[in-house]
């Protein structure tokens, strides 16, 4: 049986062996609830890149500038770190996005076998992409300046627990995991309510993000990490 | 009111501000229960050193060489790593104490204001100490090379959940450990089964030993590291 282990912050990263694994990398609020959503809405492709000034010098190349720096949008910028600005309305075009965490995440996930992009919004694609596949698992989470965070730690449990027997947690943080979505029951706003991080959203005005954010399978798609950039599968 | 924190590995002290803090080390199975054992029956002092030869070598200044690596007792050592070997008969003696994870987690929280040690076997008195004393607490989880494990976190959990309203959480980390305590149940050795620590330890037939570690307030000590040295409080 495939394993399946949580890797819950990227400052964690060089203790884990990546190159024949499937990582799934996770930013619940908001980078990876953005693809996901940006994907679904026909973009093009995303090319995610952890340095800002690189990114803002992606419009020059007709990239759309998107993301965000400590949870704010960036002066300058096309867009911000808001799923609900990826909208239809982006259909066709290219997306550079950077931000805090997550596109740190997928920088430090270079070397694997395979790199998708997990969110509860694509929650069962995701699902079921592992299950018709022979790659053991590694789920990253961005977490929040390489501090274990909530959102992210819950989504990797949900994964787990939505495997079932599909998949054997391969070590505690996996099981820490899936204790800590099997508690939180199904009020996963009033959950997420109590973390740090939201607490610091919660001044920026992103109730609708985080309410968006923890709503599962919203979308079909499997963004997936292909020479720089992602597409979906 | 005093924050607590959970530093989950210590790949992640590097992040934590300890200079004004209490740093509470953590390493259940079974470095700092033997630690806490061994001061309680009467252990003059222990010299916690991270590298293996160094620790050895201390045997020439009189001292007891203890501890294991990778779970295993150290070949010329004059003891292991088993809690129920740290008996009376060691009072008055030194103690040079070398582990995979327990001596590094005490090394990296050097600069704290005060580093104490935990285990439940002193979990009422670690707990007197904080609510006595301003500072604010992080715990420091050794875990098992550097990847989180399940009996550090609990135990983490355990002691925010004893401090009740003495303490704020202070960020994800420490609401991931309370959580996973308060879902525990009561039976914290049938929960602790589960780990892959104890999976690796069953093997080397420690049973008894994880029964012992597993139960709180034992002892009424609070070993404190002062000039490279524990001591009690």
């Amino acid at each position: 049986m495939k394993t399946i282990d949580v890797c819950m912050s990227p400052e964690m990263m060089h203790l884990y062996e990546v190159h024949d694994k499937t990582v799934v990398v996770v930013d619940i609020l908001r980078a990876t609830s953005c693809m996901v959503t940006a994907l679904a809405n026909g973009v093009d492709h995303i090319i995610p890149i952890a340095d800002l000034e690189e990114c803002r010098a992606m419009g020059a190349a007709g990239y759309l500038t998107t993301g965000e720096r400590n949870g704010e949008t960036v002066p300058g910028f096309d867009h911000g770190n808001s799923p609900l600005e990826y909208t239809a309305n982006m259909k066709g075009k290219k997306i550079a996005f950077t931000t805090t965490n997550g596109t740190v995440a997928i920088a430090k996930s270079a070397g694997a076998r395979e790199i998708i992009i997990g969110a509860f919004l694509n929650q069962s694609a995701v699902k079921a992409h592992i299950i018709n596949n022979d790659n053991d698992v590694l789920v990253v989470c961005a977490a929040w300046k390489g501090k274990v965070n909530l959102e992210d730690t819950l989504f990797a449990g949900a994964l787990i627990d939505s495997l079932g027997q599909h998949v054997s947690p391969d070590n505690d943080a996996a099981l820490i995991a899936l204790q800590l979505y099997r508690n939180a029951g199904t009020d996963l706003v009033a959950f997420v309510n109590q973390s740090s991080h939201v607490r610091r959203l919660n001044r920026l005005n992103i109730h609708d993000d985080i309410r968006f954010c923890l709503t599962t399978d919203q979308y079909d798609v499997v963004p997936v990490m292909k020479e720089g950039r992602l597409t979906v599968v």
